[in-house]
């Protein structure tokens, strides 16, 4: 056994999580390194599929397939083939030719995957495409995220949610890829686009690499080792970041998240920077140039009491709302179904009526026909019945006072509304039961001093706020 | 005022962190990068002391410390000079020539800031410095320490534990710099060392970066970004370690370390390595290559039930203990304090005594005179004392038995102290009170169930395990 399928045998279940039983979908072009790669799980007894796309980019691209279905039909393992036009869909997006070969390549190798119950889509990446790829990012001036390079196990959720994409060869250097070819007869395809300096990645490869290797004979194994350590950091700030991310995260919703600011303010300042960045991912994902201006200016305004707005970048802006903050484009996007809010106004309420309000809330108003204990809560009132009917539920206006149970003077209600730390958003919608043009109850908040139950109330009517689940609960009761 | 005068106004009190009031001691060379530094703190404001090192290498040496001081002189500040044979220290210690100036000048100018009460060492060190100390790490295969380049401002302990090092020109092209001294007139003296391509530094400036920038023209901002993101993530990591190391850390000592398991396993794996490796960077300071496998071996060890010894790096070890791991050299390196362990066997004790053991840790016998409860601790035991002294305290010995309070057979004293979960290092030099051949109470753990205080006890002893604080805190009641 050559010492290629020995370490393989090694690392395959282990680096790369595969089970020796379960199938494998392997992506060949014809080329010496995924022919390599389909060889060798072949056999180490991995059931495998060899799936090829042809890109239609070569003359000989046609021959490619033939060649890579008829080596599946030697080896008597299941073929996939599919194609695409290449050229004429990088046109039509304005992608490049690579980008463009990618976007429909990895969509066919995952569809077939799912098709075959395969527990992973391999590709022949090896150490060498591995430093030009780290090279490259850090041509570019890339983070770690670029730096990392790529990994030996990714799960993309873009292609699909539970299958893996592995990269066995990636820590084997090309020179033992064909060496393995040559040892074992396969006679691979040659891709004469692999010399072609128009694309970048040639030009690394023949050109920089091998300028750079006068000053460090090693360095595509130094490039591999930086990937490799730089790839742990990555995933341990991604771990920390997630863990941050789910004790902070209140909601989500389309067009809106929120955090809350308590375990925000808890994490050290650069998971600070993480969480706010896959806060803006996430909702614009593929958004570039989110500029560290931006994100410092965020946190700033959180630092700095998170009252108001503040721009963030890509049309989206932080509203802060007392020990949370939202990340949304407009105020508009946020949801109001965590309170009373009332469509029409006003509604005239019947004892017995159901009052529907906005996201499920209601109101209802019964007599209280035994004694008991006056209700605690926010959410249910008694009040003295006498004259009170018919009651309204109506939105605030301009000019409306309340005196609140247990106080002896009416306030203005906008001030009631800011001391009782009602959201702004919230103020405009909250429904007032009214009787005339007094405020007998804010459901919700607070009992009206002057409807209390009394020593000499004769007639008790309760009057109770409730989503549908506490309405359907009770009936069941 | 310049752009650059412009910009470090700004920056120097945010970016950097320097007071505009406090002094600042800047290492001149006499060359284009530092004298700019000296003459923009010294233009804005700050009060700033001169310092240069003759490293003694070049012929023009003396005059560059001469031209220095004239300059400070000129200008009307403190000058502050010093001077190392370098050649000579880098033979002596097996340094490079750059790594001996660096040692020597460093020194020189922290204790040149101190005696200067600065606030900081700033230095001239420049963006294109900076694209030139990233592209070395890249070619030497790096991880995110190395990558991250220097840092706008440091707290080296190994230099001050204090006062930082700061470079305030570090985003600041050195054609900025070069314009700065000639708008200026300033006169800087020329380095013949920095074209001399012996240097690997020198051949990455004049070759390497040229190359490269064919293929991207702005890749030396492309590297200052590279180096500011990296320094984020690897600050981000650091802050994140340090705080899973406090949560860790149970004792530190010059030749070992104890870490809790618990939290230990509660961070995620790559925090998890980065604690390993700080363990053994904080016993062994400067060790290089502490190779994944190592750490990988560890991790597995303390995951299988840390029962044991397990190999590290470095002549290290990890020394598994229950709910703890050590890392030390050898296990008689470990502190043995926590216990009572006794140093003379047998010893003799009589009612009144104080038997001295290891670490401060004492035996006392006290009658009881006056009726009470009965001690329920481990570390106080009354005792049938009726024909009971002489009492001895000896090591265990082979053979040893032990009938526990509340048991009605003898058990092996090997059994009893595995079931009772004391470590194994600590039961060789445990003491036993005895008397003649039998073990009356095994002080910290049992008593013996056949001297227990009975009904018909009628004279009780009183045995007392304690440390030095606590006799005297007793005394002092």
């Amino acid at each position: 056994m050559t010492s290629l399928l020995a370490s393989l045998r090694q690392t395959l279940p282990t680096t790369f999580g595969l089970h020796p039983t379960r199938p494998v979908l392997v992506g060949v072009s014809g080329g010496p390194d995924s022919l390599c790669l389909l060889d060798a799980l072949h056999r180490l007894g991995y059931p495998v599929i060899a799936a090829h796309f042809n890109h239609q980019l070569r003359e000989n691209a046609e021959a490619d397939a033939v060649f890579v279905q008829a080596t599946a039909t030697r080896m008597g393992i299941p073929f996939a083939g599919g194609a695409g036009d290449v050229t004429r869909f990088s046109r039509a997006r304005g992608f490049s030719i690579e980008e463009a070969a990618r976007a429909l390549r990895y969509p066919f190798l995952f569809a077939q995957a799912r098709r075959f119950h395969a527990q992973a889509v391999a590709v022949g990446h090896h150490a060498d495409d591995q430093a030009e790829t780290v090279l490259m990012h850090f041509l570019r001036g890339a983070g770690l995220d670029g730096l990392k390079g790529m990994l030996p196990r990714d799960l993309l959720p873009v292609w699909d949610p539970e299958i893996p994409l592995v990269r066995p060869l990636l820590e084997t250097p090309r020179t033992a890829i064909l060496a393995y070819c040559l040892e074992n007869d396969l006679t691979p395809r040659l891709d004469p686009t692999n010399d072609d300096p128009t694309y970048f990645r040639n030009r690394l490869r023949h050109e920089v690499l091998p300028a750079l290797e006068t000053y460090n004979p090693r360095l595509r194994a130094a490039l591999t080792r930086t990937a490799q350590t730089l790839a742990a950091d990555y995933e341990t700030l991604q771990t920390l970041t997630n863990q941050a991310w789910d004790k902070c995260l209140l909601r989500a919703g389309r067009t809106y998240l929120a955090l809350s600011l308590p375990p925000f303010h808890a994490q050290p300042l650069g998971l600070q920077r993480r969480l706010l960045r896959k806060g803006i991912e996430t909702l614009r994902p593929g958004l570039r140039d989110v500029d560290f201006a931006a994100i410092e200016r965020v946190l700033a305004f959180l630092a700095e009491g998170n009252e108001g707005v503040c721009e963030v970048v890509g049309n989206l802006r932080v509203f802060g709302e007392g020990a949370r903050f939202w990340l949304a484009e407009k105020e508009s996007d946020l949801p109001t179904d965590e309170w009373p809010q009332v469509d029409i106004s006003p509604i005239r309420w019947g004892v017995g009526e159901t009052v529907p309000l906005r996201a499920g809330w209601r109101l209802r108003a019964e007599p209280v026909t035994a004694p008991g204990p006056v209700p605690a809560g926010p959410d249910r009132a008694w009040v003295d019945a006498r004259g009170l009917t018919p009651l309204t539920v109506r939105r605030r206006r301009p000019g409306d006072v309340f005196q609140p149970l247990g106080m002896d003077q009416p306030v203005k209600l906008s001030d009631f509304f800011i001391n009782e730390k009602i959201p702004r958003r919230a103020r405009d919608f909250w429904p007032l039961v009214c009787a005339g043009e007094e405020i007998v109850w804010i459901p919700g908040v607070r009992l009206g001093e002057r409807f209390r139950v009394r020593g000499e109330t004769r007639e008790v009517l309760e009057l109770i706020l409730g989503r549908c689940d506490d309405f359907r609960r009770e009936g069941n009761a």
